[in-house]
């Protein structure tokens, strides 16, 4: 089995696919309710909120339209912090279904400038809600989400997070940041496969929602609250082998305890960013932001960025990931989020140190 | 282990349980890329077409959804063909993005008549679209697709067909009844956990697709199709295990052979429902329209229908549905399609004399 290091789908432990393998139960019987109740109780642990906290049956791209859908209506005025692939993509799901969208984008590799936020608020009072990226998955950066969400609410707007490759291993902590609407997905730190989409919803996120005219069915937030509420139940049928999974990782997550999750975390990166430094390599994302869940790494000195990935792969058994869009062949990403420990990491950085100058790697 | 008799999720072989407990491979790497094309491949087989078949991670509810808003502009006036729960749902999600509906609603338990439709679409020469159930699994009624397909496409309109809980298990030759779109669900005849949706999309619906109006961008049909072609991809991270399964089921359903799994549900269903006269209880559905998926079965001499699932599970281990809506109550039914024999069939007819007349039934 390859070991596999990009930022999801992330390695299950097996006690998550031996839960991936149980038999079908009946979605709507009094065994499934008590699972989905206890996964949303656990769940709201990790986001650290006291708001509801729903499961969709879906990609996170699904939670991200969930969440346009849910929040606003046609012609609404939303400011878009993008910092690369993921950030744009939210924007561009709220323009799709009608938003009008003011746009701060970043360089990729750099995090976003909360005094930007503040002056782009400032000079777009229209504004009713901002989209943006917590962690970047396409470019490992991520942004100082307390900050900005402080300048957010103390202007009084709606703040809707993309935290899909965040929660679960970097702080977020959704009440104490005030977060109206925050997005995971189970293919992530949660150290499950993917199919489920997770958004917590504040009071000010449902008092919007009440007001929002953007056509929604299969995802709309109401629809799935009131039939958790009355019967502990989804509307539609849910993705249940994932929901099982959910309950046996979460019961492995609150045991180590998300304090020493997130620490974890850090070590982890700490380790891939010193051990890519030690190589020679440069880190993509200005290091000052760089992710704990993934590991930009720019190309130098003659690397083949596609062979090295090719090499790994076929030497090593390691897989990571390449870069997206216009990062296409000029990053490679390392995966460190969920099942992940300092071992894993060092084996990675090994091969990498070992493959790179067979991939042309000259060291300068 | 209870034995699951509702019309989905379905019992999972255990070859398909073992595919869901594979560990996570990269969504964008050539394993993948071949499993998905395999899996593509032989869903076409079982839809019998040459049509485009596009794999979506959500419930069934959102392949209709997907359906909806690839095929329609706000205002396109559209025929629903409803003969129950799904056929409502159907329509409203239609409605919610802004179509027009106009209503062709059958009591539920019946059948549509396919010279009803004919006359709906003479009376309303504005129709775009017709909206169908295949198979209605709140009644456990199978609409006749074949006539019906006939006076629409004589009429032109488009024909977007709810196949959920059929395809797979009952003959429907999606090219020969030149069915536009056709949707179904993995946790139904397929044998494996809900999470997918399928859809196979004919030209004309791709003609459709393109003036198309409704917001789209998790469910675009083309974003699909077109990293699908290019790449062997999804757009979006799908349920990787689903597929996993599905990949297995596709092999053991191949093997059957598509006839022999048709003809199995047939006999299977007759049994299900000779075996509920024999006991004195009145079948929900008209007889000449009966479901080989799911066979609903009304109350009737003093029957306690809740008394009687509650039976079924304590005391046989055997789990059936109630009845939805307004029929909450008044039925029962018992899901019979995927991974049935007719040895469970005969278990369940066995468990349904001895516990009736626990649950109050005397019989007349």
């Amino acid at each position: 089995m390859d070991q596999l290091r990009i930022p999801g789908p992330t390695p299950c432990p097996p006690e998550v696919l031996k839960a991936m393998g149980r038999q079908m139960i009946n979605h709507r019987g009094p065994e499934f309710q008590k699972i989905l109740a206890d996964v949303t109780a656990k769940l709201k642990q990790i986001f650290q909120t006291k708001n509801d906290v729903l499961i969709l049956t879906g990609s996170g791209t699904g939670g991200l339209e969930a969440t346009a859908v849910n929040m606003l209506s046609p012609g609404d005025k939303v400011l878009s912090v993008s910092i690369g692939v993921f950030g744009d993509r939210f924007a561009n799901i709220a323009k799709t279904f009608g938003a009008e969208i003011v746009s701060y984008k970043v360089e990729w590799g750099k995090a976003a400038d909360p005094d930007a936020v503040k002056k782009a608020l400032k000079d777009n009072p229209g504004v009713k809600a901002v989209l943006v990226t917590h962690n970047e998955t396409s470019t490992g950066v991520t942004n100082d989400l307390g900050a900005i969400s402080k300048v957010v609410k103390e202007a009084g707007k709606l703040l809707l997070v993309d935290a899909i490759s965040s929660m679960s291993s970097i702080n977020l902590p959704v009440d104490e940041w005030q977060c109206d609407v925050v997005i995971s997905g189970s293919q992530k730190g949660w150290m499950v496969p993917p199919g489920l989409a997770f958004v917590s919803v504040s009071e000010e996120a449902w008092k919007a929602h009440a007001a929002a005219k953007m056509p929604r069915f299969y995802w709309d937030f109401m629809r799935a609250k009131s039939i958790l509420v009355e019967k502990s139940q989804n509307p539609w049928t849910p993705a249940i082998s994932i929901i099982f999974a959910m309950d046996v990782a979460l019961d492995m997550m609150l045991k180590e305890g998300l304090p020493n999750i997130v620490a974890r975390h850090a070590r982890v990166a700490q380790l891939a960013r010193d051990g890519i430094k030690a190589i020679g390599l440069p880190l993509f994302a200005e290091e000052s932001h760089a992710s704990n869940t993934v590991t930009a790494v720019a190309g130098a000195g003659g690397l083949d960025i596609k062979k090295l990935r090719q090499l790994l792969k076929d030497e090593h058994k390691i897989v990571v990931s390449g870069g997206q869009s216009t990062l296409d062949g000029k990053i490679f990403r390392i995966g460190h989020l969920g099942w992940v420990t300092e071992k894993d990491i060092k084996e990675v950085i090994a091969a990498i140190k070992v493959s790179a100058p067979k991939a042309g790697f000259t060291g300068k």
